[in-house]
């Protein structure tokens, strides 16, 4: 973080007279730093607020002519699963699930009225902080590479393995896990398993836990729409089809697991700007086309770029392209290393290109 | 498993005419092993029956003159804590946390009126599991040993890390855990936490999220008292005031979490024998004592002795003391070790001692 402020202080953020918004604890916590540091102001919006807005506009506009929200059908079964849009027109109520380095769980009844219903300390940080542990790995990425090839059934006890079959009295299959890590009480057992195996099973138990406190809030709020998203789901599709599977099966069809195309924070913050203006950004962004297309398909969101005219609230008349850093200063933080590798480019007001280095 | 049958084979058990109850996964799974190996039937109790049976048998009759239940006051003061009794002659509505390997949670309204509410496979095998692994540590009481000398919060991420103090909106304070484990995704954490550490944070977890998940079921269902079982909870006194704090703080005092003196498995098991005959017995072991308090003392439920009179159904008039094994087959194979440790002995129908081999 000191880097990032270092470098808005060197590229003279402050004299864009424009506006850092930023979300996420980090917001809070970096202020006074990017004050005397940076000379920089930040706009503070809370992150849940934020979440909520980004999730009904990311909706409202579509991408590309497709629909944003989508399910899986079939879930489990590799040859017949289908990615299918679901159409979020009429979005209340709805269970938005928040699944970061930890999970907040809201109930948005509209866009004024929700409440933080309940969130769990095991989320995607537990998933990888764990998985770093077990198998000595340093991406989230190669912490998934591993899951995607491990079998979590040699490290978890299932209810077949107590049981013999079904525990039926109280309807609960003996393929579900009764403990999790549960073999891992075996000396023998230990060591017959992989570091595959040990990526799978954090990712599953990590995974399975949510989905059955989702499961929880949803009946106890009767909502039967649930909306994950956040950082842990990027290219984690065996959590995104697990939760689609956990949460049909466990409701017995009552509820709906559904996703989003984009990360939505930074269109959260994005959506204060006035729709019809960002709409329009959206479909015609001058000068900044590739840049603003590619923030949006990435799920990271990072520095972005948009005409003056459509960040200030006053809307004041410039065409001129600046640097308006939408900072969800956590995640840039902790993903700083991947946004380096993109290597990310941002315009100034003055049209040129400058490389952003991002904190480590 | 196969030893404690071929023991059962070798001691002619079969001869003793008495029956062999059993509750937990292993009565369904080894059933047929008993039968062909052992000349033994079984007579099969439902698990969480024998639950509800026990708690409700066990507060009725007291523990030497002293209450069964109790609760903690003060219980985050090491200096202000104290072991309160509690009163649970009026014992419905009730939530029942059992915490074995895995997780159940029981709503009872009446003693014959119960539902299993939900469950989690994050339970006591998962930090034993997860201990082994991060620790190498190789019994559950050198994990809590272990987890009492660390300190999480240097494993966990808290809200304060993320926020630098409270996430106020939402009444999240400073201390909470935002992330478990979430620290562990930095390379220069990882290498800067003890063993000692890792336990700690691990039991913080899995006791947190059950904690978690009860005080939602305890809401759901409109039950203040909530009473925690299990093996997870011997000797985890850590645990035990963890989940006092947690239900009084997050349900802002309206929740109390109720423990019991012993463990409850094997009492429910006696509690179908007469009320009468087992409090006579309770009161009056003949002949057997020793054994039946320190049965009762402990929280192991292997096998125990009382009279054949009390266990037959029929009430046959024998004096003879005799072997009636009351066994958890689940718990008994996993606790052979310590069960082992402890040179049980029973004495068989001729009066003799015999002592019990559990398998490994």
């Amino acid at each position: 973080m000191p880097a990032f402020i270092q470098m808005g202080s060197e590229k003279h953020f402050s004299s864009l007279h424009t506006t850092l918004c930023a979300t996420g604890g980090g917001a809070y916590k970096f202020e006074q730093d990017f004050r005397t540091m940076g000379d920089l102001q930040l706009c503070k919006l809370d992150e849940l607020d934020c979440l909520i807005k980004g999730v009904l506009y990311i909706d409202s506009v579509g991408f590309n002519g497709r629909s944003e929200c989508y399910y899986f059908e079939n879930p489990t079964d590799a040859e017949r699963c289908q990615k299918l849009p679901f159409n979020l027109e009429n979005p209340y109520p709805l269970l938005l699930v928040n699944i970061g380095s930890g999970v907040s769980i809201l109930a948005v009844y509209s866009k004024e009225n929700y409440k933080r219903v309940t969130g769990t300390s095991l989320g995607g940080g537990t998933f990888f902080g764990l998985c770093c542990l077990l198998t000595g790995c340093s991406t989230f990425e190669e912490a998934l590479e591993m899951a995607s090839h491990g079998d979590s059934t040699k490290v978890d006890k299932l209810v077949r393995d107590i049981y013999g079959g079904d525990y039926e009295r109280f309807g609960l299959p003996g393929w579900a896990v009764a403990s999790s890590f549960g073999n891992m009480m075996s000396k023998e057992k230990r060591e017959s398993v992989s570091k595959e195996d040990l990526a799978k099973a954090t990712l599953i138990t990590i995974t399975n836990n949510i989905g059955s406190i989702a499961r929880m809030c949803a009946l106890n709020e009767n909502i039967n729409r649930v909306v994950f998203i956040g950082n842990f789901l990027r290219i984690n599709t065996i959590s995104m089809r697990l939760l689609a599977y956990a949460l049909d099966y466990w409701s017995k069809g009552q509820l709906k697991a559904l996703f989003l195309e984009h990360e939505v924070k930074l269109l959260s913050v994005l959506s204060r700007v006035k729709r019809k203006s960002l709409w329009r950004l959206w479909k015609q962004p001058p000068g900044v086309r590739s840049c603003r297309c590619y923030t949006l398909c990435s799920r990271f969101p990072v520095l972005c770029c948009y005409s003056h005219s459509y960040c200030s609230a006053q809307r004041r008349a410039t065409k001129n392209v600046c640097i308006v850093p939408v900072v969800n200063i956590r995640i840039v933080y902790y993903q700083a290393r991947l946004a380096c590798e993109l290597s990310f480019k941002t315009i100034d007001s003055r049209g040129d290109s400058v490389q952003l280095c991002f904190p480590m």
